[in-house]
């Protein structure tokens, strides 16, 4: 049996070595940052998590899932704070299915618990600082300056969108490389529980201002409070270079976000002293080199947050190799290449589907055109049940592979263009030649999407 | 005055240090390669360099252009083997213009001397190793492992495609970087003089033989002998992978090449013993740091070599920098920003041409509708003077921006289209009616690349 060697004990290197020691291989995770369980550090990005269906899998997989939805809070639908003072709340599956906020360092917490427990060695404090793709050796640098050399067997990066492993292997000839930042970036703030600890917005959702070209999200978290996310240009009017001073800061909330200021008592401090952080998408291909190394999770595909599936889409490469390592033993010089040429092509479509997202997220869903076609949505997904999903459903809700996801897409774009068209479909939907209509667009839409 | 660092003294460092020192600036080159004018080793990369109008400005301005023209050897056009045996020499523009061919070491060679003489100077065999950007510190490594670290006061990376100063930016936050190799690579051959020391095939043209999906192409050199290069897929039938053995190379080249195996007395060797060398384009953005730092030619834009632009592009580089000198003085605050903004439209634009121009050369040649296209684009040349030009002239004799030729390319696509639909255009071209017609899709064009 091959010794492993992970680079990163995040989330999706704690669940993959977890996986790997219950195929019996023996594993070592060399971790940049000190154990988060014991050093009073944050667990590095800090917008929290949701969890959905692809997330569950893996987390099942390695055996942690009952004890994690104890701390998810369900969201099962967005509650839109609009520009005019209204809100509404915009369910997102047909059967009341909800994503997850989770926190990042609980549950990273406790999969390294957990990885440990079955055997899992965790070493940290140990910077990757080179990587020897062909000798497949890694320097490693301590916290005192000390460093070693490691020759290894078989090596994961699952060292995140700056990956050490990636670096050194973008170097390689014939590995092509990108990455991008979008125009915007992003600071926390904090909505506290109330004086009783209670929540001051609705608990199960995930909370939208979404103000055209920028917004602030807002996801529950155990303790009665809402960690707070501002997605806002670096540049322009209004932008993170606009809004500065404290006086520009309450003016501009003020404004914007009427209704949650009174509910941001530390608005001012957050704003001034949180750091404004960047969104970075990376591709790569190759992700492996011959049987010897593997990226996965961000070091393979970072992606913006916008759909809430950058750890899901880690968590489900973990799985997909386990389906691999079922299927093929210990034959790695089959389940590496077998890996990538399967999940690249997906990772490539969830860090698209993540683009856009931000796009629906902050600025089509003030759109009263876009909710009376989410409305229809719903509404097709139960007179078509089977036929027709939302892209939504498919990609929070169902293991569908993303690039099937973004196929479907393009094919409802151009279906709820067509059905609008039509007239208005509430109206409507009760007549026969609407009916029929209606029968002949979906099977336009079947057959489009049989293809993909 | 502002002391500047160079990194590399290939063809762009050299002529940058030249112009930088004309206008008093002290400058000291870093290189990472011995001296080629010493040292038994090749120049690099040998694919012949085609010198066309870019490129000429700028030894111009250097004042190298005289001694260069010497050693030139003017290609007015191609000269295409066909596939049947046949041959054609196909004029690249319509008074005569040619591209230059021009050796890669010699004119390194002569730009080094030119630098030493105006008082630059160059040291060798000195590694980059580490860029520290905020900071502008580089780490150097000699021959002998030993170090030293120098601060910078304003740094240039014309360190090439693999650049030092490129990838420590691609560390800076927000800076977007790219890179991709296509599917073929390249390996040198050769066709020398004959036993009377004279050139075997037409000595004034760029010879090359189109084969689809894969090319050879030979230019000249001034000892008689014609440096080959054959563009191949790395994998699939025929490709690198699939001709390997003395005698599938053998078989390979008398079925496809028959009129250059006579020609060839080295071949076999050649095959088997010079690499395969694959072929990157390369994007990143910014390009500078303050008023600190900044990249040039291939280390700011390394784009695959069949447009022969590679050079050229990267001598326009710096003759928009000195004019931009020339402009602003020595307030690099507002040179570096104002010399990456007008220069990137235009090294994605000749990075882009540059690959339309692979399928050009290996496919559409070989394609009598392609060369009826060439014929018809030769005579609008003539007889709309002033309006029409061609793509190839616009690239290769002209200072037109690139950005501007590739949309005008796209206005030519149609406008061609449009015409060959009329008929045969030579048949036609003398009749009223069509040329009613051709005024009227030439004012259309005329009107599209206006608004370019």
């Amino acid at each position: 049996m091959r010794k492993v060697t992970i680079l990163g004990a995040g989330l999706v290197g704690s669940v993959l070595s977890i996986l790997l020691r219950k195929r019996g291989y023996e594993v070592d995770i060399y971790e940049r940052r000190a154990d988060l369980r014991t050093a009073a550090i944050g667990a590095g990005r800090s917008i929290n998590l949701a969890m959905s269906t692809r997330g569950w899998k893996a987390l099942e997989l390695a055996g942690l899932r009952a004890e994690i939805e104890k701390i998810a809070i369900p969201m099962p639908g967005r509650f839109l704070h609009q520009e005019d003072g209204t809100s509404a709340f915009q369910a997102y599956g047909k059967n009341g299915e909800a994503i997850y906020s989770v926190s990042r360092g609980e549950l990273n917490k406790k999969l390294m618990d957990l990885a440990e427990q079955n055997g899992v060695r965790i070493h940290f404090n140990q910077a990757c600082t080179k990587v020897d793709i062909p000798q497949n050796t890694i320097e490693l640098k301590a916290e005192d300056g000390s460093t070693q050399s490691i020759k290894c067997d078989l090596l994961f990066g699952a060292d995140g969108a700056f990956s050490a492993l990636r670096t050194h292997m973008s170097y390689q000839d014939r590995t092509d490389f990108q990455q991008f930042y979008i125009n915007s970036g992003y600071k926390e703030l904090c909505i506290p529980p109330d004086a009783a600890g209670n929540f001051q917005m609705e608990k199960n959702a995930l909370h939208i201002w979404p103000r055209h070209n920028y917004m602030m999200i807002g996801l529950p978290n155990n303790d009665g409070s809402f960690t707070c996310t501002l997605f806002f240009p670096f540049e322009g009017s209004p932008s993170f270079d606009s809004v500065k001073t404290k006086e520009e800061v309450m003016a501009f909330f003020k404004e914007q976000f009427p209704d949650a200021v009174p509910l941001m008592p530390t608005l001012l401090e957050d704003y001034t002293q949180n750091p404004v952080s960047s969104l970075i998408t990376t591709k790569i291909y190759p992700w492996s080199h011959k049987d010897q190394s593997c990226l996965i999770g961000d070091a393979a595909h970072a992606i913006v947050p916008f759909y809430g599936q950058g750890m899901n889409a880690g968590f489900e490469d973990c799985s997909v190799l386990d389906e691999l390592m079922e299927q093929y033993g210990t034959d790695w010089a089959t389940i590496l290449p077998e890996f990538q040429k399967s999940r690249k092509p997906n990772a490539d479509a969830v860090a698209e589907l993540a683009l856009k997202n931000f796009i629906e997220m902050r600025d089509k869903v003030a759109d009263p055109k876009f909710l009376e076609r989410k409305k229809i949505e719903k509404d097709l997904g139960v007179r078509y049940a089977g036929v027709f999903n939302s892209v939504y459903e498919m990609v929070s809700f169902s293991h569908t592979p993303y690039a099937y996801a973004m196929g479907a897409m393009e094919a409802q774009d151009w279906l709820l263009q067509e059905i609008m068209q039509q007239g208005d479909y509430f109206s409507n939907i009760e007549t026969a030649a609407f009916k029929t209509t209606l029968d002949e667009l979906l099977a336009a839409y079947a057959a489009r999407v049989k293809e993909l």
